[in-house]
């Protein structure tokens, strides 16, 4: 068995209106970043576990996905995995 | 002027409780995937900005998120740019 972290982005399809991102981009325009637009906020999550492989983490992932991280309506999401460094969580703040 | 797009990941720093991430562990076990834990739930942004070169790019998304976008007190954030694809909002929901 070895340890993987998985990187999860999630955000909402490009059909539903995102009002979040709508002001985000409103207060960057008014701080003068009049350059961005399409702005779009979704959730970021990381999460370690355990799997005897790759394809196996990735299946379980898509199922965690599938079954309760994701709104399948409005949400589309990818994901990345790599082994669990031991100093992931310290690597994380830097 | 080139058209990029930058996504951005915002997570609490590992010194600060996510309570969020801890409710989503939970409910993770709850349905059998016992396998899981560290799970930490953050932002996930999306954006289009106009800059003349990446690194101009990268210089105005690490100013927006030191400005509005990220907590520094709580919160870490990295980056990634590419530039902007025609179909870059169509790509997303692929």
């Amino acid at each position: 068995m070895a340890t993987w972290k998985a990187q999860v982005r999630v955000w909402l399809k490009p059909s539903v209106f995102d009002p979040q991102g709508r002001a985000v981009e409103q207060a960057l325009h008014s701080l003068g970043y009049t350059g961005v637009g399409e702005v779009r906020i979704g959730k970021y999550m990381e999460l370690r576990l355990e799997a005897a492989s790759e394809a196996e983490a990735a299946a379980q992932v898509r199922a965690m996905c599938d079954a309760v991280l994701v709104n399948p309506v409005m949400e589309t999401y990818a994901f990345s995995l790599e082994p669990w460094a031991k100093d992931a969580r310290a690597e994380a703040s830097a």
